[in-house]
This record gives C-alpha cells, sequence and structure tokens, in this order.
C-alpha cells in the first residue's frame, strides 16, 4: 500500500515534469488551451486521475490556470517568474524596486563590456522609439518604449541568468513601474540619460555607464519617495 | 460536474497555500515531519483525498518530500528557492555565478551606506573566524566562514529582496563555490580583500566597497576560467 502510494505520486510528478518541459520549451505558450484530457492519457500513457493531480500541480505551481467551463490553460511560462511574481507580492515595494535597479546597473556594466552590433542597432531603436513617444506626448508608448530600452540593455549583457531575473522581476513589476515612469515623463530628463548611456555603452565605456545608470535611479529614488509619502 | 470539479480543484488550492504559508512562516521547519493525515484533516477539515492532493501540489513545489516509510517532511522553507535551485540547475554555472557576484557588488555598496552596529560587529566576528580557520589550515571551516562573511554583508544591505535571492542563489551554488574559495585558499589572497571591505564597509566609503568586490570578482573569474579550462 505504501509501495503503491509513493509509486502513484512519482507517476503525477514524473507527468507534471514532462508538462512543464513542454511549457518552458514553448510548445504549449501563454494563453493557449492545453491538449483534452484523452489525448494527454494517450501521450503520458496514465489514468485520468494521474493526468488530474499532475495539472492541479502544475496550477498551484502558477503555470496553468483552470477555468471553469473553458478548460485548463498556460498562465505563466516559467515556474521561476511565478515564484518571482509571488515573492515581490509579498515583498515591500521600495526593496524590490531597489534590486531592480541594482539589476539595470549591474547590466549596464556588462553591456558595456560585451555588447555587439546587433545589440547596439536595437537599444538604438529603442531610444528613438522613446522620444518619438515623448515628442508626441504618447504616455502609454513611452512607458513600453522605456522598459523595451531598459530591456536592451540587460539582454546585451549576454548573462542568461540576469536577463531571467531582471524580465520576471519587471513583469512583477509592471504598473509600479509605469506610475513612476509617467510621475517622472512630464519633466523628460530620462530623454538624454537614454542617449548618454546608450553612447557610454556604445563607446565601451564602464565607468560613465554606470554614473548614468546612478544618475537616474538616484532621480527614480527620489520620485519613489515622494510618492510613497503621498 | 463542472462547478464541483472547480470547486474541489480551489479545495486543494486553499489546503496548499495554507500549508505553504505554515512553512514559510517556518511553523513548519525545513527536515520537520509535517502532522498525521488525520490531524491535518481534521484542522483543514477537509477529506483525505483533497489532503493528499494538496500535499502533492507542495511536492511538486519542492517544498515537501515524500519518502517510502518516513512519511512527509520539509524540504525547501520557499517556493522561491526552489525554483531558483532548478533555474541554476538548468542555467550555465559562469553566468549564475558573475550574477552571485554582482549581487555581492550591489550589496557591498548598500552595505557602506547603511550598516549599523551590530552589522559591524557580526562582519568583524566572520573574518576573524575566516582568519581563524585560514591560519589552521582548516578548508571547511574556511568555506564555511567566507560564505557566512559574504551573506553578512548582504544582510548590512537591509534590503529583505536582495537578501534572499543572494541567500538562495548562494545555497543553490553551494558546491561550485565551494569548489571555487578551496581552489583559492592556497594563496590566502582573499584575507587581506576580507578586512579592506570590512574597513570600507565601517567607513562607509562606497566606492572603496564597490573596488574591493571588483577585485576579488576578477580574481574568481580568471580562477573559475582556469577551472573550467581544465
Amino acid at each position: 500500500m505504501n509501495i503503491m502510494k509513493t509509486n502513484r505520486t512519482s507517476l503525477v510528478e514524473q507527468v507534471a515534469t514532462q508538462m512543464e518541459n513542454l511549457i518552458e520549451t514553448g510548445h504549449w505558450s501563454i494563453g493557449d488551451k492545453i491538449p483534452p484530457e484523452m489525448e494527454l492519457m494517450v501521450q503520458f500513457d496514465v489514468s485520468r486521475n494521474t493526468l488530474r493531480e499532475a495539472i492541479r500541480a502544475l496550477v498551484h505551481a502558477g503555470l496553468l490556470e483552470t477555468k471553469q467551463g473553458s478548460g485548463t490553460s498556460v498562465r505563466s511560462a516559467s515556474a521561476l517568474g511565478f515564484a518571482i511574481q509571488r515573492h515581490v507580492e509579498k515583498s515591500s515595494l521600495i526593496d524590490t524596486l531597489e534590486v531592480r535597479l541594482a539589476l539595470e546597473r549591474e547590466a549596464a556594466q556588462m553591456a558595456a563590456e560585451r555588447r555587439d552590433d546587433r545589440d547596439i542597432e536595437k537599444l538604438k531603436g529603442c531610444f528613438l522609439a522613446c522620444q518619438k513617444a515623448a515628442a508626441t506626448a504618447n504616455l502609454d508608448q513611452f512607458v513600453d518604449a522605456d522598459i523595451l530600452f531598459h530591456k536592451a540593455i540587460v539582454e546585451a549583457s549576454h548573462n542568461q541568468v540576469l536577463i531571467d531575473l531582471y524580465e520576471h522581476m519587471t513583469d512583477a513589476l509592471y504598473s509600479s513601474v509605469r506610475d513612476l515612469i509617467i510621475l517622472h515623463a512630464p519633466f523628460n530628463y530620462e530623454e538624454e540619460l537614454h542617449v548618454e548611456l546608450y553612447e557610454a555603452i556604445l563607446e565601451r565605456d564602464i565607468n560613465r555607464a554606470r554614473e548614468y545608470v546612478n544618475s537616474y535611479s538616484n532621480e527614480f529614488k527620489k520620485a519613489l519617495t515622494s510618492m510613497t509619502e503621498e
């Protein structure tokens, strides 16, 4: 009886792990419905009960969601992303934003060291998009372009662990980051910093790259303090 | 039938979340056996099947483990820790160690800004322990004291998100970090850096703190390169 139980648990675990791999490798994308129960039972060669338990484990891990009447679909591409999301929800906003800025500062220095021509092209496109959105005072476009600019710097670090951490953290912070950018946007100060930071990375100037991140970090923290005091 | 299923899933989810809270708040500690099934069924007011499914979800999330014959015990205190562990296993060692060093560099700067007297006491105790272990050439003691020294710096940042990320990453990297420290230990170079870094934090000198982390990061990366080339 004990042996049966262990085997059963481990079969559920095996199916859950296989489904997790399908999600993490993008075979099942966010928002997609997963295949019908019968198909999965055949594919994994398991009973309906085992399959359902594996699905519930992934619902708990945040990778799948089951909605009444519309079946089961993919909610998050990564267990790490979901764990960071939940951790951010439980943590202080100031601490989390500070870690995000710290990751940006490290990324800017690595990017200045390692950027290739494709990174430079991408960064240029991003800050031109920021400038265009600022010129037409389109706040939503500005927020998205600004976030893409910072993601492009992190991508230019060519460190996949840093890229994953930063992206999950930025996704988890999206609405707070948006509020802070909008609070800043009227002053337009960040536009010059974008260009300066881009140029430091282009010229492979690690110290200048760090200094520009320090400048906007300080501005950002001041804005945050005034926001939380309101 | 559909409604039943949804309610049932959500009950499992509720019990799993309650157990997760008991683990994350330390009411159930790592290594502890969880209470007997009957007791938990009464406590959560659920059936045996619901309880077992909730337990399986937490086994999949890495918080619990079920061993044949010895029941179910707590494996990890945090879903984030387990997600980071799994991500580290799938990632490049060089990228992961680089992010760990990047977090140390950020932490050292925050520590220089914010350390209080208790942090200083703790740091002093840690580097004295390192020196003692180095003097007696006790490698295992040296590794543990070195890791505690770096953790103490991160704690002096007083940023809980940074502390959690760093600790989970260090735990996930323990055996690699250990190998690298042992590779270094004969040169004993790090001892001076410990003292210098401690003094920079004591004197609230942010730039010097950063520079010392840069020095040992460079040494560490060189050692890593020679290790991976062997």
